[in-house]
This record gives structure tokens, C-alpha cells and sequence, in this order.
């Protein structure tokens, strides 16, 4: 990796990078992040699968959208155009939370992990907004980088992914 | 708190709540959040102040904007005017971590909670998006509210902020 | 009804409309509109509730957020504050198609018939992407406004749903 | 055509479709659809050419800008960089209403039909907003697709366009 | 006026500044600016009123957009209602220059300054982009405001347009 | 140069032009721009840099998105997927003024001059609204391409830039 910042330059002023000179290749990132929540808010979302009201699936489509908002969001973010979104959901009840897993795909010169990462937030946000007038103590944490292929710097794991 | 989602209506079918018949009152929310970082990574955003590249002050203006986009993003939320949106990041370097800190506040029939969970949220993206090329394994995590006031359901404080 | 266009001035040139001597009223609009299909395809449609993909859950977001984006999509409507959006669809077996229809509210200077008719478009179109490749000869028509209640103009009904 | 949605996996959940194995060819696609009225506002309309205020001119704008934002409308949309949008309109006194027709095209790993409805349901949307004050009873419809080319599924034309 | 920068807080940090304190008065603001250009573009310009293309209405709507997209664009300007705005073109012939005014209005806690200089901008920068295949060497200028009314402050006029 | 608009067509209506024949060739645009201001708000500004709120960070964000926001924010301008864009700054005292470059890069089919010239007038608007407090009088001017490079018609510089 590098050992210094590379979104600002030598004066310190922060910039959109470069990314002219390098390849098109085929880039593939995958994020992950959970809600941890009350067993009662874990349970009534669970439920939602049976028409009650399907938390999950407008957090799936909340996800994707945000990926696509991605330079929107981040200020010194590509404009990308993402091939792939994908969204999963796992409720974890021994430990009272949602489990968040994304995948996003693109060929560009420049990777997609913002865009992954971006979708397990804004999912996440939306399960929070959703869940908010049964739990407001929710906590949305663990997201992180699981893996990125693809580009110059080669392919990345997380510690415990590494194959 | 109630004991079944208001987003959703009787047979089960997401609805942007309505809010028309809610009192317009003054409200506040607080929210907190963190990415943790290895220590180098950490000492490097502290350098940032003496004009090597300030990553906080870019990640502040992104999570104000972050807040203002909120109703785009997280898909049953109102659109509101936000009056005032504020974010402090602390560097805790015992537990190598930045934290992040929002309060956003409006006169309005709903509140203001989605916002300053937002803006934690899209801060701390652009905190890993600006250090990624030194630190892919950074993790976001302890998103949270810390605290609400204003509106029907009175105010609500994290367990550890009671007052 | 006026018998002049309100969003040109004298000059015949595009203004948004000085709405800031008009009362703050609640005010009310519902709208509907169909997509037309094969019967084949809106058979697939029904079994989507039963775990084979939700178009409707889908298209009703996109209704809701479509809500939303109208003052960014149509270039004369002021900004507003919804305080509530819904979308209903009924599966017209009879006829081979969904029935959409919206129900927006708020209170302002200014109607909210745009966001009504902008909610089911996007809704309509969002059905025809996901089942697109299914059918791609379905059709959506009847956007028309039913009812208007709330501002100086009175409430306002589509001829086949006076009271 | 496919005999399943392709917008959802085998478990029945929205995903944004991988399209990177797919050739990137020059994709066109062509839509219509109208908007009914009396026919005083109709003459209305064909009298703004003349310096009463262009209700088409700033249809045409809004229905440019929609095409761009399709994306972000339609949930499950790939962003794509448009290479020429055309809007085209047609006055029908013999049925009173407006014909509207779009054109779009670009080279991409995916169809360019979504923008090209969503091009001529803005455009529709602003001539009712535009009109409103004077015809509340207009209405939106025949939206459909006239023909695609390019991409995998080969050329596509509307029953009644087939050449 | 003040003698220091409103945003930024006592350690130099940028924030949205809280307007929650203040009151909601009608506020005006009226901006200017001007595209100067070759001779021979102003009067391709001019003659677009008959029909080879109108590229002042186009910026017109473009420049109402502009005023509506504020918030995104300006990083710590506060979300506002825009009750109306109004843009006037004047071919000044002597100058060989486009000049642009425009004029916003709403009900709020803080002004409307930002929206008419954005309107202002968004339909020179839309100038340019019409005429550049013809005059590349435009020049956008004497962007200013022309007079402010409502609000804590009082009203405020440029020195050559005190009443 | 073209003698006449290409943003219209034969019978003068508005397009986004087909630019599907055109190759794709490695463009650079750079602008430029000033904000001039009363030398007092020009001293303000630069004590920034020494942690009493930094203007110019701020200003400099918001013209990096805003070159993003371009073809949201021109009609007829085509989506483009920016690969470098840089913001510089000069405090220049003898004229009292911030003077503003950027320079934008990416591969298309279409030149990026638009996103140079909007990167400029967001970051110009932007100092404006952070200095307005103590200085209502500032003027935005001189906005100007400086030159572009790649594609058809040429590398153009402006007069006084010529190498």
C-alpha cells in the first residue's frame, strides 16, 4: 500500500485524482456491516417476510440507489458506472442483529469499494430509520471491506477473508 | 416507543408516514459514530491540520451535505429543512480511532434523527475513502443516537447519555 | 379555472410562479394511471408476493422516492415538504394490468397534483424495467389526476369521481 | 424473450443485473406516448410558438434532463452515459392531444429503453404541469416502447412499427 | 455587517449555522450577471427568437433549476422553499453582451441570496454551453447582488442600486 | 469554429447532441475565474489557513462536485465520467481578488469544458456565500476557458494563452 494520502497533493489541497493513465479492468469489491438491535426488533423483522411489512427488501433497493449516489456522496469519489449491485441480508438472532453483505462490479480505471461500502451503509441506514419507532437504541457498525480484485494494487482481503 | 413499525400500513405496504396532523415543534437529534484505523493511519490524519491534506475538514463538509441528502437516500424519510447541522471529530488515540460526533436540529412535524445518523455515517465514508490507499482495513462502527428532542414521543437519550 | 397559462409572464417567458401570497392550506391530491400487459406477465407480477421477486414492493419505492425528485424533474414546480406519500396497486385481471394510484399531502402554498401524477409514473415505469424482459410491448396510460382538495382554487374532482 | 424477471435472483431479491459479460454495442431505442386534452388547450399550446410562453420548448428541456436521471428514478437502472437524447412533438388536433416521441442512444452493456420512456413521461408531466391551471382533466398515456436495437436480444420493434 | 465569517464556529470549523433562532420574514434577493461574446454570437442569439433556436429560454429554465439545486451545490447553504423566480435577459448590443437578472422570493429563517447568484450562474454557464461551438472565447462576469430585503440584517442594495 | 448552433436542430429545437460517431480521446479543459471582494475580506480569508476557517478548502470541495453535478445542472450537456479535476487558488492583493483554475480530464466523446467552467463558478459561488457576512458586495468575473485539448475540432487556447 501506499504510505501517504493520495487525495491531496504536494501543497496539501485536496483533488480529484488523476486516473487517466491507468488500465480499464474489471473491478469487484464486497463490504459488509450489521444493525445490531433489541431480539423483539430482530424478530418483528423476520416476520416482515410474511406481509407484514418487508423491512429488508426496501433496505435492498435503498442499498442499491445508494451505490449509484456514491459520487454524489463522497467528494473526491469517480463517477463510476457500476455493472453489478448486489445486496444480501442475514439475521443473526444468537447475537440480535442484521448482517449486511454487498458486491458491486464495474470496469473502470478506478475501484468500486466506496460504492460497496456506500450500499451496506445506506442499507443499513434505512433498516435504522425503518426499525426506529420500536428501537431507537439500534447500533450500526462492523463495516468494512471484505475483499476488492482487480486494478494496479492488486487484489486486497480482509485479515480473516484471506483465501 | 410503539410496537409496530409505522412504515408500513395495515396490509403490510411501505407509505411515507403521515405527519400533517404532528405538531410543528423545534428538534434536535445527536448521533456518534467511529472508524477505527491503525495507529499510523490515525497519526497521519493528525498531521493533516498542518497543511499536509486536512481529511477531517473534507469529511465535515460531506457529512453536512450527507445530511441534507437524507431524505434522497433512505426512501420513507420526509423531506425536511434542516435549520443548523454541526460535526466534531475527536482523534482517540488509545483506541486508534476517529470519532465522530453530529447534531442537526429544525422546527418541523418529524424529526430529525435520520439526519444526524446520515451525517455520521457519510463522514465517516469519506474518512476511509481518503485514507483507503494507506489502510483498507479500517472499520466504521458505533453509529448511533445519542439523543432526540422535540415531537409527540418526547425526548430519548442512549442509555449511557441519560441525563 | 384560469384561461391562461400561469407558468409564462406577460412577455410569454417561463417564471415558477410567485406562490408567496397564497395561504398555507392543507392540501390533498390523488392521482392513478395503469401499465398494460400480458396476461402471462402480469400472472408472474401476482406470484411475486409469494418469494419470486416483488415487483410492486419495488415500484412502490420508486413511487415514493419519485414523489420526492418532482420539483428536480419538472422544471417550474416549487420545492415542497410531502407529509405523506402512498401508492396502491390492484392487479385488473379483467383487463390485464395494474392499477396504480397515489395520494400525496401537505401543507403548503402551493398544490401537490405534480407529486401525485410524478409518484404513479415512476411507479409505472419501474414496473416496466423489471418486467421488460418479460414483455416488452406493455403500455402505460390513464396518468390522469382524480381529485385535488385544499388552495384558492377549491377542491377539484375528475368527472367520473365528483361526489 | 426471457420467460422469467430478470431483476431478482433465485431467491427472489431485487439485485441491479450484472451486465459486465456483455458486448458493448451502439444501442437506440424509440418511445412514445401523449397527453389528451381539450381542444382549447391545445390551441393554447399551438399558439405559444408564437411568443405566448413555449409549453413544448420547456417540455423538450425537462424530457432531456429525465433521461439523464433515469438511474436515479428507476431503482434497479444501470447509470449510463448517453451519447444523444431527441425529443420530437406532434400536435393532433384530430384526437386533441399531444404526441410526444423520444429517441435515445448510446454505447453501453445494457438497453437504453428506460431512458427513453422516462424521457417522454417527463416531458408528458410537464405539459400537464405547464397546462394545469387551465385543463386539470388532461391525461397521460400510451407510453410505450416503438423499437430497441443493439445488445444480445437483438432488435425489437412494436407490433405495429415492425418494419 | 458582521466583521467575521458566520461559518465557521470558534475553532475554525465549517458549519451549517443555526438559523433556528431567527424569524420567518418574506426575503428577496435580486442578482446579476452578463456573458459577453463576439458580435456575431449575440446576434445568432438574436435571432433565435424566430425560430433557429431559442438558447435564452433554455437557460431560463436551466438558471429556475439552478436556483432549486442551491443546497446541493453550496456546501453549508441551508435547504429552502423557493416561493417564486423570475429571470430576465437583456441583449446589450453596445457591449456585445448577454445580460442576465434574476429575482427569488420565499418565506424563511434565512436568505435567498445563494439562489438568485445560482440561478444567475447556472444560465450563463447554460449560455456558454449553447453558443461555445460558435464563440469558445465567452466570458462569464459582474456576477453580483443587486439588492436584498427581509431579515435580522435589513435590507441591503448594491451602491449603484440604493433607492 | 462552427457557424452555427449545434445544440439545435434543423427546425430549431433543443438536443442533446448525437456524439456516438465521435472517437474517444483523452480531453482537458482548464478555466479559470475570480471573486473580487474588498481587501479586508481578501485578509480574512487568507488568516484562514491558520485554523480560523478555511474558505478556500471549502470552496474547493464544492467545485470538485459541482464539475460532477455538470450535466445535472446544463440541459443539454452529456453525462461524463470525469477522471482528474483540480482546483487552484491565488490570493492576489494588488487587485483584491481570489483568482480561481481548474483543469478537468477525462476519455469521451465530448470535450469537458463545461465541467472546467461549472468547477469554477460553484467554487466562486461558494466564497461568496462564506464571505457574504462581512461583504455583500463581492463580484463573480472573468470566468473563461483557458484552453481545452483532444478530440475533433482541435486543441483551442484562449488568445492571451497561446503557447
Amino acid at each position: 500500500m501506499s504510505n501517504e494520502f493520495t487525495h491531496f497533493d504536494a501543497k496539501g489541497d485536496a483533488v480529484m485524482v488523476d486516473v487517466s493513465e491507468k488500465d480499464i479492468t474489471e473491478r469487484i469489491a464486497e463490504a459488509a456491516g450489521s444493525v445490531s438491535m433489541k431480539p423483539e426488533t430482530l424478530a418483528m423483522i423476520a416476520r416482515g417476510d410474511h406481509k407484514k411489512g418487508d423491512v429488508l427488501a426496501v433496505a435492498r433497493i435503498a442499498g442499491i440507489q445508494g451505490a449509484k449516489k456514491c459520487p454524489d456522496l463522497i467528494p473526491l469519489c469517480h463517477p463510476l458506472m457500476l455493472s453489478s449491485v448486489k445486496l444480501e441480508f442475514q439475521l443473526n438472532e444468537a447475537d440480535s442483529k442484521v448482517e449486511i453483505r454487498s458486491r458491486c462490479k464495474l470496469s473502470a480505471q478506478t475501484g468500486v469499494e466506496m460504492e460497496a461500502l456506500t450500499a451496506v451503509s445506506v442499507a443499513a441506514l434505512t433498516i435504522y430509520d425503518m426499525c426506529k419507532a420500536v428501537d431507537k437504541g439500534m447500533e450500526i457498525g462492523e463495516i468494512r471491506l471484505l475483499s476488492k480484485s482487480g486494478g494496479r494494487s492488486g487484489d486486497w482481503f480482509a485479515e480473516d477473508k484471506a483465501p
